[in-house]
């Protein structure tokens, strides 16, 4: 690093400017199991807008890359240190600044976990709908950051729908307002969901105005089925869209997966109940209604699953339900005990489940790999996870993993649903979305970034 | 118009391209109650995406305005002619083209109504959410170019929530393709939501795929109440939130829209009731519940009117809930029956209703002109409406509207919630927006359109 960007970044930051040691080996890696070429010059700690515009303007003068990053908790390799670049950690700007229950808002710093909004809007009687698995260690500006999902997307929305407004630090230092207060508002172009999953390529946001929502009451019916295969399950999936009920949580575990479960727990199924056992080849489906339909619901859901051939328990029991839960919950433990594991993400419209769940068992039989799946049935989105040893994702699953991606794009799909492109998703953007709309996004991302500093490597492969 | 250009669009389009008489002077109007300085050169009925990609690459070519127009319903100015400019008639595009069931969606031309996509999807069991007060009237493509609201946004969101992808002709005549079919979906920058709500300025929409929903079941319940004034109402509306209720629909209407509409209706209030008539002054509010929830939620809305003075009626009966909610219908008639009707748009945080009825009332006295308020009270929407006569917004209208826009953007609010930006509030766009934005906003238009032949005027003031 040039001494004189060392000086001026221990004049502005002082120790908050860290500029060797075990913090920027850790900054190579996220919750994707890459690790990146290399330590940044510096991670720097911001606890204002005013050091974010500080830092801005000095990477914007020196053509220093910068890297934002929040909780580290991502799965694309979206805020993992590059060469010659600053990691801007945002995690120490974790307020939650407002919380008005009459407007059913928050305005929050990007540094505040998703879990804590939720439960500080909990004693509101609101709550923050998007939930993706990781809210408890993932950080807001993340999550607005890749436009995260979650379990309950198909009734409540991604993230998109919760984000009302934000402040974001541009290139060049300048303080971004975008969006407002109100659930409408037309003015300009929505530059509010352009920011909204864009990577930290666009600008890095330093404020959140959020919607949250009133708290669901009454009991909630959980419904869970094993079925003799995926197949009849995906027939399931199909059957709930056609009886036109919208679950809160639809989520379903291959065979493959299953059976690693089990094996994680060392208990099979839910004791006294008809899930006391799971036969081999078995395919697990839940759901879960709340509010005030749950009941007429989830009787016509557990119809739907038993004729599809599922052996179905139900239960409003709490205690029931998060042990059927329980069972979903295991599976990325379960695989993590047995080596790295790389998460894949595609999603497909649900009436396509069932040819995916096929294009996966024939995508694992060529490449002679398992792909232990699960889905968030209701959206359609798929977790088709690999395990492998070491830090580096093997290229024959690299080559599975590619496979996938272009059988989901086939079928009206996506190659990622909710993680992101970041650096592992890259190489297949003008695949998805083709030439036309590659170009546009790259003269936007100019439009905001005009140096290149912002994240650079990240959704796009570097042109140079 | 140069004889070459007359000779090309005949030669393309034949008798759909129309070079005089009446049409031309009917698409220098909308439903805004203006009028445009000049007929366009013509009017190009499209009927194929390809006829699209045709006059856009001639109009690229010969560097000719090109105004994309559905159904003409839009009340901001967006689609009306500008001199030297050719209207791109988009009306007879107008099939669904897909409606399925599984998926939930459908995928249809931009012409096609948005009532009749409605009514079309419930013969499936599912219905289409945005409900513009036009919705008979208005097409998809201009509810999407304008991400149109309506009365039931503050439950089920505004068009850009129910629009998972597009294809939209740019300027060059390229054809692009936006989003999905699933609901997730993070691959690259959200170009769906850009085009949503950009007036025409950035690509013409030529196809969409939008979001169903499943009908809901039960009996809908009608609350409605009079308010000895509007601060009482705006209390309710305060404590509707504070009751952590959602209602699908919370209409306002402040005391003097609703003398309108007694005048208008020849009938005071609902014969029968608690509302048999309505006393100087009154304030009327109206909410609805439906799904299962519904009898709870009322219950609860019942008391919360009544605490805050209102006299409550409610009802489960379908012909008391049409009868109740025909007041808040009746309120453009009334208007219109008077005179030429400006009807501004602005929003506000809900908790800032209250605030904004006293600004409305002050600035009503300071400029000397009546304002009748229709409110969706439920996501902060107020509809003040001015009423005058010939074609022409008077100066002091201007005038008051100018104080009102300021108001609601001191309150956190925005200029227009669901109308759109037009011509006719272009030259507020910066004071709502401010410098950064507006400077952002101007090239990303530049990046979808250098040529500056898409919809000039609309949104941006010409800063030629």
């Amino acid at each position: 690093m040039p001494e004189a960007l060392r000086d001026r970044l221990r004049s502005a930051f002082g120790d908050r400017a860290i500029l060797g040691g075990p913090r920027l080996e850790a900054v190579r890696e996220d919750r994707s199991g890459q690790r990146s070429d290399a330590p940044p010059l510096a991670v720097v700690e911001a606890t204002t807008t005013r050091e974010v515009q500080a830092l801005m303007r000095l990477a914007t003068e020196t053509r220093t890359p910068v890297v934002p990053r929040g909780a580290g908790t991502g799965l694309a390799g979206g805020a993992m240190s590059s060469r010659g670049s600053i990691v801007l950690d945002l995690s120490r700007m974790n307020r939650i600044l407002e919380l008005d229950g009459t407007d059913e808002l928050a305005v929050v710093e990007p540094g505040v976990l998703n879990g804590d909004l939720d439960r500080a809007a909990r004693e509101h009687g609101l709550w923050y709908a998007p939930d993706p698995a990781s809210r408890a260690i993932s950080s807001i500006g993340g999550n607005i950051a890749t436009n995260a999902g979650g379990l309950l997307c198909a009734k409540y929305g991604v993230t998109r729908e919760s984000v009302l407004g934000l402040a974001v630090v541009l290139a060049d230092g300048t303080l971004l307002r975008t969006g407002h207060r109100t659930v409408k508002g037309v003015t300009g172009y929505d530059l509010t969901a352009l920011m909204t999953g864009s990577e930290g390529t666009l600008g890095v946001i330093v404020e959140a105005t959020l919607r949250l929502r009133p708290v669901v009451a009454g009991p909630v019916e959980t419904v869970a089925a094993a079925f003799p295969d995926v197949e009849s399950a995906g027939a399931a999936v199909v059957g709930v869209a056609g009886a036109r009920v919208r679950p809160a949580i639809l989520e379903l575990i291959d065979p493959v997966g299953l059976a690693r479960v089990r094996e994680h727990l060392g208990v099979d199924g839910i004791a006294g109940t008809p899930l006391e056992g799971f036969a081999p080849g078995e395919t697990f489906l839940l759901a879960q209604f709340d509010a005030g339909d749950a009941a007429a619901e989830a009787s016509v859901i557990d119809r739907v699953f038993t004729e599809a051939g599922g052996r179905v328990v139900r239960s409003t029991d709490p205690a029931t339900g998060e042990r059927l839960l329980g069972i979903r919950r295991a599976m990325h433990p379960a695989l993590a005990s047995r080596g790295s594991v790389l998460i894949e993400d595609v999603a497909v419209p649900r009436s396509r489940l069932p040819e995916m769940f096929r294009a996966i068992a024939e995508i694992g039989r060529r490449h002679g790999v398992e792909i232990p799946t699960l889905a968030h049935a209701g959206d359609g989105n798929l977790h088709p996870n690999f395990v492998f040893e070491g830090d580096e994702v093997p290229e024959r699953i690299w080559a599975a993993a590619d496979d996938l991606f272009r059988a989901a794009i086939r079928l009206g799909g996506t190659l990622t649903g909710e993680h992101g492109v970041g650096i592992l998703k890259r190489r297949w953007l003008a695949d998805e979305l083709g030439d036309t709309s590659v170009g546009l996004q790259r003269r936007i991302k100019e439009v905001f970034d005009p140096a290149g500093i912002l994240n650079p490597g990240v959704m796009f492969v570097d042109e140079t």
